[in-house]
């Protein structure tokens, strides 16, 4: 029986994480995604703002996905902007360019796309120089870039599905850390498309769902887009993985990126070092799948790359029902960083890049020209 | 100023942990931990049936805790019996510490309070087998030994607390995890009675307080006490645990045991074993504490030590907030081995073990007679 094949992969049994609505003049419909697993609800958003407010609180997340959103959220800007002239229309765009990339700090997928925006203004710009444009001309640019943005971004996530998915045996077990899947993009996921694919390809998988405190994204939306999409999942405690390993239940690891610099330091979900280490102690190897548009040339190495460090409150629990006691001192960083050294290879659109990392990689974005 | 001293060594301004309230008769008041850190309730236990309970719904936990409390266990079993004669008692008596040891399988020192607790019956017997004993006296030899069973754990706490206290130096930062405190014990605690000896001589300790997933026990209970006593304590997830060492800020690890086997592998909450790979991977010393009741030299190595598998409700939420999809499949193993390999010493009464510890366990123990 030849693969069944579509355009969300393995994952057509779940919504969009996100999309465009209508054409110009329309708005973005997204999954609320801290309403996950318990309510599956889809919110509107129409204005910088909200969309701000959306990344910031993780309503939408995920390196990818916040890319696709902050993408959508210039296009929001400059369909609400009351200016009447190029130039006031000038700051709102470039205003909303610098609001959402202070949403978050660590996925660089953000800014990349937050520039290729500002790229399309500046195109805009040398057109409106020689004839005036007209606005909704003008939207329908900026809407066609978002869109493409997001078209790759779908596209990206199949290729590396498919390569991943090459490396991966019959009736094989991985664990994954936090939730790089659909979810997690604008098309079937990263590290989860791997499985997406395999399974399309007939091979059975397992996967062990670290929960992945403290906001749960494994407990909360990697099982339940699993779950979904009938892929075999259990789900474990951060803190049991040491001891699956030990048991020899883990075949390899699968983890997304928020950011890879030059030489193959991967920035990601908290934990996902640990686990990093775990898979090197008991000789699993430890996969990394991301898009091209993860990688940050600009920096040589992990030491560089900024770490959000978010509310204490995330660790310390509801104010209906604290889990610490009050006044605790709390470190919550919400990334580390894993040293080139413990991945054995990087699942991109382009292939699976093995050590030495910092030549692979130069290759590849070469290659994507 | 010479240290100041007194029997709870630097957790004085915590309540005890558990108590026997009254002679003969009594009953036993512990501290519902389940409800820390929002409330401290103490609790009235006045039978086999309800201490089972408390035990099992860990209102009371950590080995050498729940130790004591199965012994007052015991003689609660005794008074609340209602057999007139010799045999009838006996059978309660000896049920009453069948039933208690299935209150939870991997912590040995709660088989070895109950072996006490038969001993202490076993010569009552004999005695009684030469002139028939008053129930009175009866009950006042059981609770004279469980009692003892609570006061020699609350000496081995200060011993473990005074030898490995020794070892750390002024300014020094540990990471712990889980409760190995005086909540955990019937006295000061076994890891954290190294960090209340330690700031008892003046030194100044950093303690990281790893949250300790599913129920979160450094977060509410190691927080909560180390608070209270003054230590200066950072709670984090136990995702990050692993950023923190690459950082550079712990230099030792300390934890408590469930069960040590002769070889010197270690039971412990779940989540120990991938601290101590962490420690060893980043040159950090891994000090395991605990009184010489928790060696287990029937087990050869730590493959035997069964380890109990507590209910997926830990992991998925409450059933106001799911946390995770109905119907997942949840692995949730409540502890973990870590190979004697990984252990730098270990901490008892008789004072600190170093490798080969197979040997210097045996040693201990014979010194103990």
């Amino acid at each position: 029986m030849p693969p069944r094949s579509s355009p969300r992969g393995g994952c057509k049994r779940l919504p969009p994480t996100l999309s465009w609505k209508g054409g110009t003049g329309g708005h973005v419909v997204l999954i609320d995604q801290t309403l996950l697993p318990g309510q599956l609800k889809l919110i509107r958003v129409s204005t910088v703002t909200a969309m701000w407010e959306a990344i910031r609180s993780l309503r939408v997340r995920g390196a990818p996905a916040i890319g696709v959103a902050a993408a959508y959220g210039v296009v929001l800007g400059a369909q609400t902007s009351r200016a009447r002239g190029w130039k006031g229309l000038a700051r709102d765009v470039l205003g909303a360019i610098d609001r959402l990339a202070t949403s978050r700090p660590t996925a660089v997928n953000l800014f990349r796309a937050l520039d290729r925006m500002r790229d399309c203004w500046d195109r805009l710009e040398v057109l409106e120089s020689g004839k005036p444009l007209d606005r909704q001309e003008l939207l329908s640019v900026l809407l066609a870039e978002a869109r493409a943005i997001h078209e790759e971004d779908a596209a990206l996530c199949a290729a590396i599905g498919r390569h991943g998915a090459s490396l991966l045996r019959d009736g094989c077990r991985i664990l994954t850390h936090c939730n790089a899947g659909a979810l997690a993009t604008g098309g079937s996921g990263t590290a989860l498309s791997v499985i997406y694919a395999a399974q399309e390809l007939g091979k059975r998988i397992h996967v062990y769902s670290d929960e992945t405190r403290p906001l749960l994204q494994g407990a909360r939306l990697t099982c339940w887009e699993l779950q979904r999409s009938g892929v075999d999942v259990t789900l474990i405690c951060d803190n049991a993985a040491a001891s699956i390993f030990r048991a020899g239940l883990v075949d390899a690891v699968i983890v997304g990126a928020d950011r890879i610099a030059a030489n193959g330091d991967v920035a990601n979900k908290i934990g996902t070092y640990g686990v990093a280490v775990l898979a090197r102690e008991h000789g699993v190897p430890f996969y990394v799948a991301a898009p091209s548009t993860t990688f940050d040339l600009s920096l040589r190495n992990g030491k560089r790359i900024p770490i959000e460090e978010r509310s204490s409150a995330e660790v310390t629990g509801s104010p209906r029902q604290r889990t610490a006691p009050r006044g605790i001192r709390v470190l919550n960083p919400a990334f580390d960083v894993t040293p080139a050294r413990y991945v054995t290879a990087i699942f991109t659109e382009q292939g699976v890049l093995r050590p030495p990392l910092e030549s692979s990689i130069r290759r590849a974005l070469r290659n994507r020209g």
